[in-house]
C-alpha cells in the first residue's frame, strides 16, 4: 500500500500493532510521550542518525538490514558505557515513493534484534523526506557506574573485542558486486559482519560491574579514530601492535593488498574498545571464557607526547593517515 | 568557516563548549551516551522531526527560531503528559553549503529557550544532508502520574489553554510576504507565535500533580485533528461551541473571511487540550489565575457514537474537513 494512502496515523497505527509492549515500558506508542522505568534513579542516552548515500545505500543493503543495524549501532553506544539497551525512539524520514511494506521490512529488522535484545520500541516520528533517513534515540539503564573515554592512565593495556575490518572489507566487496565472489562462504561472512553488527552488551556490562575498564569507546568510526577520543580524553598515547590485531580469517582470506587497512581505519565494527589495568589481565581472560567473545590485547598507554604509535612485527612504525569517518570532511 | 572545513568533530566540541552543564547531567555532550539523573525512578521520552520543506521552510523561518522552536514543540509533548523536560538529543542533517555560523545560529535557538527552561542539550548526532533536518529526542521527568489521551468520560469539560489559530494564520501570512502587512503589530505577533510557541509546562504539571486533567494532548497538528485523538483513545465524542474558541485580538483583526478555520483546524498551535471534570471548574478558573494562562471551556465530551461537532452561536453545525497535518496524505 501507498503511504499516502495509508498516511501518517494509519502508519502508526501499524507500527503500533506489530510492536510488543516491552519490560519496563507503563505507556508506549500512541500518546505525546512514552513513560518508561528506570532503575537507578540514572539513565544513559544515546542518538545516531543513519542517513541514505550517506551512511548507507540501499543498492547493497536491505530494509530489513537497515533496521536491524539502526537498533544494534545505538546499543553498541550503551555497550561502550556499560550499560543495558532499554528504550528505542525511532524517528523516520520516509519518500513519498515508499510502500508501507518496504516500511514493515525496516521495522522486522528492527524487531528481530529487540525481541533478542529486549529493547523496547516506545515511540519517535515520522515524516515525508526526500530521501530516506532513520534517527535514533535509545535509553539505556545504568545499573553500575558508566565508563567514560576519559580514565585510561600510562602502562594500561588496550584491549579489543571480536575481529576487526570485516564490516569495511564486506562493504568494500558488496561494492564489487562480483557474483562470483559473493558466493562464498567467506565474503557473506564479512556481508553479515556489515549488515548485522553486535553490540557487546554483555562484555561492556560485567566490565562495569567489575570496574575492570577505565576507558571505554566502541569502534564506529575505525580504531584509530575511536582510539584517538581515548587518548584525547585520557590525555594519553598509545603503542598499538599490529600483528596483534584480531583478524578473522575471512579478513585474511580476502583483504589481499588492502592488509590490515580496514581493520585499523575501516569503521563499523561496533566492537569494544577498551584499556585496563596490566594487573588486571587475568580476570580479562576469565571475562573471554565466561562471555565468549574474543577479548584481544593489542597494545598499551603511553604518554601523550608520544602520540598515537602502530608498530609491525620488526617493530617499524606502520604508516596510517589519522583516516576514519568525518561525514563533513570531503574525501 | 565552511562545515567541511570545521568538520564533524569540530563541530560537535564547537557544540559541547557552547552548551552550559545542565542540572542532573552527570555526563553530557562528547561521550558515547549522555549520564543523566531521574528522580521518580520513571521518566517520559518525546520526539519530533522537523524537516526542511516540509515542516519549515528557511525563506520565512530564521535557524534561531528554528532552533527554538525544535526545543519548544517537544516541551510541548511532555507538558502534555504533566511532565517537566529535562534532557534533550538533538540530531541534525545539514546541507555541506552551510556554514557553522549557520548552525550556531541554530544552537543559540535552542539555548535561549534551554536555559530559560531548565533543559539540558546532552548529546545527539550530526551528519551532512542533501536538505536540512532536525531530530530531537526529549526526556521528561514524570512526578506526578503522567496524563494520557484515554481518561476522559461523557459529561466533562473541554478546555484549551492560550488562543488558537495565530501561528497557522501568522504563516499564512508571512507566505503573502507583503512589507505593509509586515510592519503592524498584530502580524508580529502571529509571526512571533509561529516562530517561537509557548510550551505550557507550568499548567501542564499542575494539572498532574492535582489530578485535574482526565485526558490531555497538546495541539500540534490543529484543534479538530488532536481532539479526534482524545476522541478516538477515550472512545467519547465531543460538542465544540465555536464561539468559545479563545481567538487572540490579532486574530481577530486579521483572519478576515478564514473566520475560525485557522483556529479549528490550522495547526502548530502548541497550547493544551485537555478534559476535566464538571465538578472541578472552579479549580480549574484557580489554576488560571495562579498560572496566569488563559485556560477556555470550549465545549462537552458526549457519547462516542455521535462523533465530533462544532456548533455555532446559532446551534448549527459548522462544515469542518477532519484536515490538520498528515505528513504523507497529498493535500
Amino acid at each position: 500500500m501507498k503511504l499516502s494512502r495509508l498516511g501518517e496515523f494509519g502508519l502508526i497505527e501499524r507500527v503500533r500493532r506489530a510492536t510488543p509492549r516491552g519490560r519496563g515500558v507503563r505507556l508506549g506508542i500512541g500518546d505525546d510521550a512514552a513513560w518508561v522505568q528506570t532503575r537507578s534513579g540514572s539513565c544513559l542516552l544515546t542518538a545516531d542518525l543513519l542517513i541514505e548515500d550517506v551512511h548507507f545505500d540501499l543498492k547493497w543493503t536491505s530494509l530489513y538490514a537497515l533496521g536491524y543495524k539502526t537498533l544494534a549501532v545505538n546499543m553498541s553506544d550503551i555497550a561502550a558505557m556499560g550499560g543495558t539497551p532499554a528504550y528505542l525512539m525511532l524517528s523516520l524520514g520516509i519518500p513519498a515513493a515508499f510502500n508501507s511494506e518496504d516500511v514493515d521490512e525496516f521495522y522486522r529488522g528492527i524487531r528481530s534484534l529487540s525481541v533478542k535484545s529486549g529493547v523496547a520500541l516506545v515511540g519517535g516520528d515520522t515524516s515525508v523526506a526526500k530521501s530516506l533517513f532513520v534517527s535514533a534515540c535509545l535509553v539505556g539503564q545504568a545499573p553500575y557506574r558508566p565508563i567514560t573515554r576519559g580514565g585510561a592512565r600510562i602502562g594500561d593495556d588496550i584491549y579489543v573485542t571480536g575481529t576487526l575490518g570485516d564490516s569495511a572489507l564486506g562493504l568494500t566487496l558488496l561494492k564489487r558486486k562480483s557474483p562470483k565472489l559473493s558466493a562464498q562462504r567467506a565474503a557473506k561472512f564479512l556481508f553479515s559482519r556489515h549488515h548485522f553488527p553486535t553490540a557487546r552488551v554483555r562484555v561492556g556490562a560485567t566490565l562495569a560491574k567489575e570496574k575492570l575498564a577505565r576507558a571505554m569507546i566502541d569502534i564506529s568510526d575505525g580504531l584509530l579514530q575511536d582510539l584517538s577520543h581515548i587518548c584525547k580524553a585520557s590525555r594519553i598515547g598509545a603503542i598499538v601492535a599490529e600483528e596483534r590485531l584480531p583478524l578473522s580469517s575471512a579478513y585474511r582470506s580476502l583483504a589481499g593488498a588492502d592488509g590490515t587497512r580496514h581493520a585499523l581505519a575501516g569503521g563499523e565494527d561496533y566492537e569494544l574498545l577498551f584499556c585496563a589495568r596490566r594487573r588486571d589481565r587475568s580476570r580479562i581472560t576469565k571475562l573471554e571464557e565466561v562471555t565468549d567473545v574474543p577479548i584481544t590485547r593489542i597494545g598499551t598507554c603511553v604518554h601523550w607526547r608520544d602520540g598515537m604509535t602502530v608498530l609491525d612485527r620488526t617493530g617499524h612504525r606502520v604508516e596510517t593517515r589519522t583516516a576514519g569517518h568525518d561525514h563533513f570532511k570531503p574525501l
